[in-house]
This record gives C-alpha cells, sequence and structure tokens, in this order.
C-alpha cells in the first residue's frame, strides 16, 4: 500500500477521540484503514486528562501546526463553531490538503465559500458526519443516487427534539419536564434553542438540499419552526387520528417538467409535521435519525439510525478519510483499483455449526391438558440452561392445549436437547412448530 | 470531461430497458450521467417488439459483439441466469473491461473465481443491484462502513416472501392464495421455489456476508428455511404476542473478541423469524426490503426501500456505473478529482414563496358549539378550493368546541386565505394550532 496517508486532528473531543481509536486500532476494520496514520492533533488544553491512547508527543494547542505539519494530507476538523473552524479549513484547502469536517454550522452556512476553494485547489472536503450522525446519508446521495432525479428529501433530523416529542407521545409528560431530563443525558445543550428552534435541522436540510438537487439555496430563506410552541393536545389528536408528530425536514423540487429552466424551484422547510402511522418515518423514535429520498426511477427508500453520539459520528468522518485515501491509492499508483471499489477478500470466514449458532427460539407444543405439563417443560429447559423469557398456554381444552415457549438466547444444540427430552414426556404430543425470534 | 464511457448492455430487458432510458435522459441527473453512452446492446430476439428508445443499430444477438466492442469500457449484465452470464463476465473481465451485474445467482455461486479474475486484470466488477433492488446496501457497505468491526447484518431481502407474509398476517389468508395473487402481480415466478424456500435470501446474504465480514463462506453450507412450511397459527399467536414472522437472512460474527484467529466464525442462515413490533425490521411490508447492519463505533444503521421492480435495479446499476466512471476520469486526468466526490454544484436552485408551498395542513379551531359550524368552515375551505380529508369536532361543551381539520394538498396560500375568512366567522373563536401533515 506504499507510505501511510498522514491524517491530522483538529479537536480530541468525543468525536475526535473516537476517530483517533478506529485509526489506532485497525485490526478487523477495512484493511485501508491501516494504510492511514494519526501524525498531528490539536487540542485546547494540552494539560487537561483525556481518555485516549493518543501519545501526548502528537498534540499541540496550536491548530494551524496541524494545518501546515508536512505529513497531514487530510485535516480532520472536528473542533466545532464556525470560527476558527471556518478559517482552518480554507487554510488546510489553499495548502492542497483534504478535508474532512463534521461541521454542519460551517458548512450550511459558509459551504459555497468552501466548495469553490476545494475545487480551485483540487482537494476534496466531505461532509458524511455533518447530517445524520453516523448514517451513511451524504455518501449515497453523491455515489448511489446520481442516477435518479431527485424528487423529494425528507428527514427526522435532529436527534434532540425527537428524543423529547417520541417521550411527549409515549408519557404524555410535558415539554419542559422532557428538556430537563434530555439536558440531563446529554441529549440537550443547557441553551437548547439551536435544536429546538429547529435551526439545527435547518442547517442538515439546506445541504441535503444542496446534494440532492445540485445548487446551493440560501440557508438564512428556509422557514423554520421548532417545538417549543407545541401543544400536547395535537399530539393526543394526532395519535387519535392515527398520526405520530415529528420535527419534519424536507427539501422538495415543484416543477416536474422539463429542466429547461434557468434555476430549480424548491420547497424547503422545517416544522412539526402529522405523519400517518404507517408512513416508514412515524416510528423513528428517540435519539434516532431517519432520512427519506424519493426520485425516479428508485422510488423512495430511508436511511435510518443513530443520528448524534462520538462512536457513530467518528464512523462517518472515517469513511470520509477512507474515500480520500481510497482516491489518493488510485492517483498515486499507476493499474490500481480503488480498494473501496474492488472486490478483494481481506481474510478468512468460515460458517460455524449449526448446533453453535446462538439465538432466541419461538416453539410450539402440542400437550395433554394437565395441570403440571408447564412446570414439567420449564424443568427441562431449566436443567438444560436454558433460559425462558415465556410460556404461555393457548386453546386448553379436554383434547389437550398449545403452549408457546420462547426462550431468551441459547445456542441451538441446547433448544435440540431440551426438545429431545420435552418429546419424551407423557403429557407432550408434539412439537408443532419451531423459528428463531429476534 | 473528455471522451464519452462507453457502456456496452448484455440484455434489454425490464432492467436494461430502465438502464438504458437513464443513460438516454441525463438531464436533471448527476452531471456524470451524461458523460456515459450506450454503445451496443445485446437482446435474445432483434425481431420482437419493445418499448425502448435504444436505437435499433445497437443492437446485436450476438452478446460476444457487445464485449468485444473496442469502444465498450464498461459491460452491464442484466440477463440473468448462470452460463452464459458468468462467461460473458469473465470474457470481458480478460479483456480489461469493468463489469456491472445484477446477477445475484451468479456473484453468490462464482463470486469468488470472478473476484480473482478481476483483480487479476485490474477491472471492477459491481454488484449494488444484486441485493435489496435499489437500496444502497452495496456501496454503503464498502465505502461507508469502512471503519467500523462489523458485528451482524441482519435483513429482509427477499420481496417475494415479505409480500406474502404481509398480506397473510394483515388478511389471514392462505399461502396458496397469496402465492397464485402474488404470481399474477409478477411478485412471484410460475416456478416460486427460489425465493419461497429462501435460496435468493441465501444468495443475498451470502454476497452481504462477504462484504461485511471481508470473506467469503461457502453459499452452499448456509442453513436455508422457507416459508412454504409455515403454519398461519404460528402468524397468529406470534401477532398476540407482539411480534411479527419475516423471512429474515443474519450473518453474524460469533468471536467477539481479539483479531489473532485464522479464521472468522460465523453464523449465517435464512429462516421464518419473530420480530418484536417495536423492531425496526417488523414494519417492512409487501414488496419492501430493509438491510440492518450492526457495527462498532457506528451501533445499528438501517437501509429501507423497494427490494425489486425495473426501475430501483436500474438506479443501482447506474450508480455502479458512475462509480467506474468517476474513478475513470481520476485516472485520465492527472489534477483531476472524482466529480462523485467532489463538492460540485452543476446547477441553480432558488426557494419558492412560502405561500406556493404544497401542503396537507392540520388545523385546530375553537369555535362555538353551534350545529351549523362544520358546514360554515367547510364552505369556507371549498370557496378558496381546499379538498378537506377530514373535519372533525372535539370536546364539545357549552363553552364550545374544538374542531380539527385535515386537508388534502393544497398550496399554502390557500390556506392562508381561507383561514382569514374562517377566523372572521363569528362562531370561530380562533386558530389554536396549524401543522402539516404527510
Amino acid at each position: 500500500m506504499g507510505k501511510k496517508i498522514g491524517v491530522g486532528l483538529l479537536g480530541l473531543g468525543t468525536v475526535g477521540a473516537g476517530v483517533a481509536n478506529i485509526i489506532q486500532s485497525p485490526e478487523g476494520r477495512h484493511p485501508l484503514v491501516a494504510g492511514i496514520e494519526l501524525v498531528r492533533v490539536a487540542v485546547r488544553d494540552l494539560n487537561r486528562p483525556r481518555n485516549t491512547s493518543v501519545p501526548s508527543n502528537l498534540l499541540t494547542q496550536n491548530p494551524q501546526e496541524v494545518v501546515d505539519d508536512p505529513s497531514v494530507e487530510i485535516v480532520v476538523e472536528v473542533m466545532g463553531g464556525i470560527e476558527p473552524a471556518r478559517e482552518l479549513i480554507l487554510r488546510a484547502i489553499a495548502s492542497g490538503k483534504s478535508v474532512v469536517t463534521a461541521n454542519k454550522a460551517v458548512i450550511a452556512r459558509h459551504g459555497k465559500e468552501i466548495a469553490l476553494a476545494a475545487n480551485a485547489s483540487d482537494v476534496y472536503v466531505l461532509i458524511e458526519a455533518a447530517v445524520g450522525g453516523g448514517i451513511p446519508i451524504i455518501e449515497p446521495l453523491k455515489q448511489s443516487l446520481g442516477g435518479n432525479r431527485i424528487q423529494k428529501v425528507s428527514g427526522i433530523i435532529n436527534g434532540t427534539t425527537n428524543y423529547i416529542l417520541s417521550r411527549i407521545a409515549k408519557e404524555g409528560v410535558t415539554y419542559q419536564e422532557v428538556l430537563k431530563d434530555a439536558q440531563k443525558l446529554g441529549y440537550a445543550e443547557s441553551d437548547p434553542a439551536a435544536d429546538v428552534e429547529g435551526f439545527d435541522a435547518a442547517d442538515k436540510i439546506a445541504i441535503l438540499s444542496g446534494l440532492a438537487f445540485g445548487g446551493a439555496i440560501k440557508r438564512e430563506k428556509i422557514p423554520t419552526q421548532g417545538i417549543t410552541k407545541l401543544n400536547n393536545l395535537d399530539i393526543d389528536y394526532a395519535n387519535k387520528l392515527g398520526y405520530r408528530i415529528k420535527l419534519l425536514a424536507v427539501a422538495e423540487r415543484l416543477n416536474q417538467g422539463t429542466e429547461s429552466i434557468s434555476s430549480l424551484p424548491l420547497a424547503v422547510w422545517v416544522q412539526p409535521t402529522l405523519i400517518p402511522e404507517a408512513h416508514p418515518l412515524a416510528e423513528v423514535n428517540g435519539v434516532n435519525n431517519a432520512i427519506l429520498v424519493e426520485g425516479d426511477p428508485i422510488g423512495e427508500v430511508m436511511f435510518y439510525g443513530p443520528g448524534a453520539g462520538a462512536g457513530p459520528t467518528a464512523s462517518a468522518v472515517v469513511a470520509d478519510i477512507l474515500n480520500i485515501a481510497g482516491v489518493r491509492v488510485i492517483k498515486d499508483q499507476s493499474n490500481c483499483l480503488d480498494p473501496l471499489l474492488a472486490a478483494n477478500s481481506w481474510r478468512s470466514c468460515h460458517l460455524v455449526e449449526n448446533s453453535k449458532m446462538i439465538q432466541k427460539h419461538y416453539l410450539r407444543l402440542r400437550t395433554k391438558n394437565s395441570p403440571g405439563v408447564i412446570g414439567q417443560i420449564g424443568k427441562v429447559f431449566g436443567d438444560h440452561n436454558v433460559s425462558i423469557q415465556s410460556i404461555i398456554q393457548f386453546d386448553a381444552s379436554e383434547a389437550g392445549a398449545e403452549i408457546v415457549v420462547i426462550t431468551h438466547e441459547v445456542e441451538k444444540g441446547q433448544i435440540t436437547s431440551s426438545l429431545n427430552k420435552i418429546n419424551a414426556l407423557e403429557e407432550v404430543n408434539g412439537l408443532l412448530a419451531q423459528m428463531v425470534c429476534l
């Protein structure tokens, strides 16, 4: 693979530490991870104790040192905030370095300036982590859906508000109560405005809109309404009518016709929205995010997962690093495939014996309708160390009964040997069905 | 962009025609689509009338002509079946051409042979369309999740069986009845074995397992159980216990520990599975597919969408063509970015006026409890061409009533002018809430 690709990290908070951890423990990940090296890390305070394995000689309090270090090929900005993040990103670009950033605020506000600079310098600025946390959405929009005419992108893209709305809908608690809990759990900032007023979601839909429709729109003109004025009564009425209320962000093209117009008209908005129960976005709860993309000819696809958090965000940052590293391998070496696209196996795998599979099991037994039968069956499972989630009797009559057993996770071999004993019980007439459970 | 990239198509059935249609109408898609040209197409019968815009001079009945044509850089195999598909793929690879295929049966059985040949010839074989129809899952696994240690991939990856199980669960009809319907609708083949016995799902999980865990396993050893022996009684009991039954395909690594083992032990299986109602896979119904990926540090992400069909499958095929084209652009031109990764805008977009946004609206009004009030409100909406989905009265008492209106899709301007009139009605005391609906 040649020389390792040097990565410089701006910021060593939870996301930065997550990225460092992935790069420093490449075993079991894509082999290209082993071709990446962390060479310089900017932190705010050198003396703060921190829980990472980053050698202290890599650390500096001067972020410009990271950007300017000649061994840094890719600058990873995970410090957040507008400045000096914007300035450092532009400085990296100007010196011919590609940038990976999780900073949605900078990209939503200064994306155009940054993209122009990146193209002028022939470098990449990748932003998978800026929207949807760990969910791959930016790369699929750019790389997998390019054959489509995108009609609409809609999503639950703010985890804080979705956590709050999910708990209100489920428990009927007040907004103020849940907000306090969310702050305690670290899901909401002490000043929650960016989340609860919808500004964070507006940043993200501005970014998604630019990718889906191929042109930037004015972030500050997006009509944005948060959840602070939402009335519990409407959540209740909505439930009764078969809807869930979510803070939805939408970007949609309005003309269906020809492309012979000078500018594409888009409706882009962020506001609390009633979503029918059967809609794929209706059951996205808690801090999860989901993004639905509608296009021609694909129809509808949805991307769902953790919308925030150090691990998922670090996963997205590393995805971008790998994409840049993959392209760099092609540029450097003629006759070489992009290692991310190539079809290489990189380790040996084998199937385990069926009896070693670990699963929950659903078993339906026909038994005599005798009072002791559930106890006898339970004892056999206990003897085989099979832990039971539930045993329920259906359809008891003089003709007999049906007993449904759902186990906890056990090796299939334990189930097989238990069933051998159970089938031999005088009270049991047979096993009628056996399936696995999630 | 230089010379166009020549694509040769093996097969012009529904998927092939969908691919041709995308390539031949690039407007409104990613600009790289315009850099691709359809140069040769193999069909079974030249004289069959067909509903495509492919010029007849591109057609040939000899697929080797397509593979051997020097202007074909990328061979797209959408003819299906094992032979001659396998042979033609290997012939294309041997002559240094990259291949895109939707053929899961060939890849699941001969993937190793094909991958070895591709790497020896320094060409790509991309297979996004082989699993999950239009859902981007192969590329995200390769390109976006490479930083993770994947723990488990589980999915509903056969649309036919999911359609059958969804209808049994909802309507209580028999397997035989639904199978007949599925055959009439084109969701099931006249010989449905590949789908209903789980073989198709086993092909697909073999492919996903190889990508997720980095090494091939033996396709023929995957324990596979279809839905033909499923008893409606168990579907009923499962529902009562809070589960849905789906044909699930799972690939999971069994060791959690170090990587210092010579071969990774995997549990891979296909079988009917009970899924708790609240699980993200539980509400995947009809011919839709969904794939859940669990890894460290990402947690869980899910990809959901149409698992089959000409349009979605063609979208996935074109995604692969674009990925190869993007890499080719870098190789050809020094100082050039991969156009799929670069941050280019490629058209002008603008936001429309708020009043022009088209949405369904939820309105909650406080009114006097008078018998004519719903009629009066309905009349105002009618006068403004606002079509109503429902008007419902809540909490009627002497103090007044609350009326909830849900409209069909209308321009926001129509809602605003209707509400101006409604607020002026003597019977209406005020608008208490206004939201949009999906």
